[in-house]
């Protein structure tokens, strides 16, 4: 491919994650499938979404930067907030994106920054002006605003928390045993990104339980120990937490935690079993560890500190992932910007005992090896995924993968000839990375990657398997070509190298001007028989989920409401529960 | 006595504290010994001591902020730095003095700050312009400054410190044993304050070894766990480490950790003797972990996070006091405004695992009991100690004590009622507070005030007795008395309630025009039959240090040269090394 055809191809997929708004109204170019690096899904706002965007700030005037209305101030950081923060950083030290500090930005000067605005770079960075997204008067006005010093947004420390937080249902008035008929270990909670919500499914009859109002464009959803809790987290730093037990599950206490987080979890280890649950903040960047039954706030933990490689000082180090420990009372906290893996022991939450694990940067998503002793988690910049020993605390390995990782909780399953893998596949490029996780039946192929296997494309979000399953289901939401975005690769764990089929998830769903369809998310039901995939259009589209048959790779339901916008992320409730994946 | 005498000593005591310089220029004023309230005596500048007065830093202008020309901002910055910055921090959040941050000062303008800036206030404030120490020209251009952004100093990182580091003898070329005659364990480092030196002096001889160049004002000095190194802090950050085994022992490397600093310390679990030193900084807000024999930085942590009460982001939490643990390979990190005590595991320095106890806000300085299990911190505002298990690793008991407790290390004495006591003196008030230490023979004592001295005055820094020793010493060198400041108090421990003798150090130098001597941190001998206090005069004067005969409290030896220029602490090899006090 020409460096000129692979940078549009990166630009316009680094746009289409940029802006959520875009989904509706651009089509993907049709080209072929880039391998191209794309800054991480993330980056995904809606205008309105962050509290970053509107939350009033203190704001000081750098006298050297060209000078601003204070309504063109205002709707620049508005602007940069669901733009710009998510790859430059709120306080512009940079992360996927470079730094944009006025120390460096005065330096270029209005005219360069505004070339770069329009036109992008072949680095991942969005030609703002030829996409459309932006007219001229804005990108004069974006390359003026980061010339100006980064309005410092507010911290968020346990006065903030505690005034959000809302006991709907205090712990004694909630049911005492299970009141519904419903089988809950099979239960799926279904994001629904643009209405701030999540809809309940039942697994066996296919039907909505409840729609729950939640926090915006929910990121992840989290089983207690028990199953009986489920926890959310808004895109706005929003908690929900939902008794499954009450004859119609619903909300029982919320909390906000930050302006801006993407993780919730709880603690697992024997003997804290739904005793506690902690979130993590991109901002303010912290985590705090809550009461699992109520989401009180106890203890509110910073990040800010030390980058592991260069050991300078970042101001922003945003939590990414959060997994709850098996083996002990940790959790497995994942540092973005700093490249730490913090192993936080919960035991005495009045001394806390954190282990500083330094791995790479910027460490996004993972998940726990099928023993659960060891934690895998991506570090997506450095194309590096950090195999993490929670029994001895210590980092085990880094690994080589592909471009710009993306495993969500990666797929465990025994391959062939390598024994145990993890696997994880990449935005970046079209490939999937299989690695040994067994170092004692298997030790030459523990920490390795064994086999490398071609997927569709790059843009890949999410793969999955089930120890119950052969099969390994790689979707490919972010890729430009709609064929791709719109269907999932499946691989024969038997036979990996036969290739990949090509299930036309959007096809199946069966919905006409379905807009700039995504299939997404993978997600197995309790048994391991059947496969829910999430067909996720625009806001005033119809949009569905898929529910494939694992055996035969043909649909088996399709999943229409029209309380059903805009699903994204579904996790099935005994498999998170017990980090089955 | 009446509200304005009180105002006025306190007022007295915190200018003379402040500013290093009014030491030679002012009388103290000639009245009672107060009983109130000052800051810290940390606040102890001289005009170019810190590099946070002259480092240049980024500073953007608040336009709603008076106006000022950068000359006035310069001298400005400097002048806060050296004056302000001690009790209202760096980034004026607070400390023992209020914040000063633009949200705060602009809304109190320039006419009311500048009355503050004069006329101090009863809190503690110092009255800038009738004490003589500003003009008016002076206050107007400091009100003015403070309604602008503090400017945000440079970090510190890796990079920075490794281009300071200097290693002047490498380990293979120092002795491979001792190649002097002398008795290194009875060696005095003292602190020649102003010349940013210290004199190794000998114990049995009181000769003067070497006048060994450091950073400015050092803050203490630590041997490693063989007794074999001495490791000096600068309030300037800088690290010099000293090889007592050379024939003239000198420096063999050196480092700088931050622009402000005050502590160090190093490893002295069994299995990590001289293994690794650490360091705390105040600006930036970090410790940092080195290699015991050369200094080379490994490791750096911030400590930027959230205070122990409010559970509110601070920006500025400063590292005071760090000790070394004897039971595990730990470091117990004290940090300022958080009010957290750290355990810091150095087992494995690639995998810090640190353990976090809230004990209370500001914790300053801080010794062992006489088991060397508990470690007591002053927390300096709270006007509370807080004992803390390092068997456990958790806070044992908050304890309240006088206004301002001081206690240098402290001191461990056999109390013939109680048992086992660690005492502490006070900065704001007379008394001497004994706490309970021994919670097995004597648990009806232990982690309370059992008894409560009354000594010479408020303006205590150090009291001190040795396990040899039935005296219990006590200074007050910030006393505005100068009968009060230039003496000591020794109680007998066996007879407690006789009072104290008092020994007029001062006179027995016989020092003629001294100035403002202070006589200050009474200091044993290795065999604890003897007594070291410093007579720190000004710069220009002649200074001294008075050796007490232990049994007859009768002058010993008046150590008096030329060289011995401000001496103000001292440390003796043995004692500190085996943290005897």
């Amino acid at each position: 491919m020409s460096t000129r055809r692979n940078r549009l191809t990166a630009l316009a997929l680094a746009t289409v994650a940029a802006s959520g708004l875009a989904l509706a109204q651009q089509q993907p170019p049709q080209q072929p499938a880039p391998h191209k690096a794309v800054p991480p899904a993330e980056v995904n706002y809606q205008a309105g979404g962050s509290p970053l965007a509107t939350e009033p700030m203190y704001q000081s005037t750098n006298p050297k930067a060209p000078a601003m209305t204070q309504a063109e101030f205002d709707k620049a950081r508005q602007l940069y907030f669901e733009r710009c923060a998510g790859c430059h950083g709120v306080l512009r030290k940079g992360a996927t994106g470079k730094p944009l500090t006025p120390d460096i930005t005065l330096g270029k000067g209005t005219d360069y920054l505004k070339v770069f605005i329009a036109y992008g770079s072949p680095a991942g960075m969005p030609n703002w002006l030829t996409s459309g997204e932006f007219d001229d008067k804005t990108v004069d006005m974006m390359a003026r605003y980061i010339q100006h010093d980064p309005p410092q947004p507010p911290e968020f420390g346990m006065e903030q928390m505690k005034a959000t937080w809302k006991v709907i249902v205090p712990p004694d008035q909630r049911p005492k045993k299970k009141m519904n008929a419903y089988n809950v270990q099979n239960i799926f909670s279904t994001t629904l990104r643009d209405t701030g919500e999540v809809a309940l499914i039942d697994g066996d009859t296919k039907k909505i339980i409840n729609i729950v109002k939640t926090g915006y464009a929910v990121h992840i959803s989290r089983l207690s120990a028990s199953g009986r809790y489920l926890y959310v987290i808004g895109r706005d730093a929003k908690i929900n937490m939902i008794d499954l037990w009450m004859e119609k599950p619903d909300n029982v206490a919320e909390l906000r935690v930050g302006l801006e987080a993407r993780s919730v979890e709880t603690s697992k280890a024997k003997g804290y079993e739904d005793k506690f649950a902690i979130a993590g903040a991109y901002w303010p960047p912290q985590y705090v560890i809550m009461k699992g039954d109520t989401l009180e706030p106890m203890r509110i933990v910073g990040t800010r500190g030390m980058t592991v490689d260069k050991q300078e000082y970042h101001p922003e180090p945003r939590v990414a992932s959060i997994v709850g420990s098996h083996f002990k009372p940790e959790f497995i906290v994942n540092v973005k910007e700093t490249g730490k893996t913090l192993l936080v022991n919960y035991a005495d939450v009045n001394a806390l005992k954190v282990t500083e694990i330094g791995t790479a940067r910027f460490l996004h998503d993972g998940g726990l090896d099928s023993t659960k002793r060891y934690f895998m988690v991506a570090a997506n910049q450095s194309n590096k995924i950090a195999a993490v020993d929670l029994k001895e605390g210590k980092l085990t390995q880094l690994i080589d993968v592909g471009k710009i990782p993306h495993p969500g909780r990666g797929a465990n399953f025994k391959h062939p000839k390598f024994g145990p893998v993890w696997s994880t596949g990449h935005l970046g490029d079209e490939t999937i990375s299989l690695i040994g996780t067994d170092p004692v039946k298997n030790k030459a192929s523990a920490w390795k990657v064994v086999q490398t296997l071609k997927g569709q494309g790059g843009g890949s979000l999410f793969l999955k398997t089930h120890p119950k399953s052969t099969n390994l289901y790689v979707d490919t939401p972010l890729n430009p070509d709609p064929k791709i975005s719109q269907s999932i690769a499946v691989f024969d764990i038997n036979n990996l190298d036969k290739g990949y089929k090509v299930l036309p998830i959007a096809e199946w769903a069966g919905i006409k001007d379905g807009g700039a369809m995504r299939a997404l998310q993978p997600e197995y039901n309790k048994a391991g028989d059947e496969v829910w995939v999430s067909v996720w259009s625009a806001k005033d589209k119809q949009s569905a989920i898929v529910v494939i048959d694992d055996r035969t790779l043909k649909p088996k339901a399709i999943i229409k409401d029209p309380k059903l916008v805009t699903p994204t992320g579904h996790f099935n409730v005994y498999n998170t529960q017990h980090d089955v994946y």
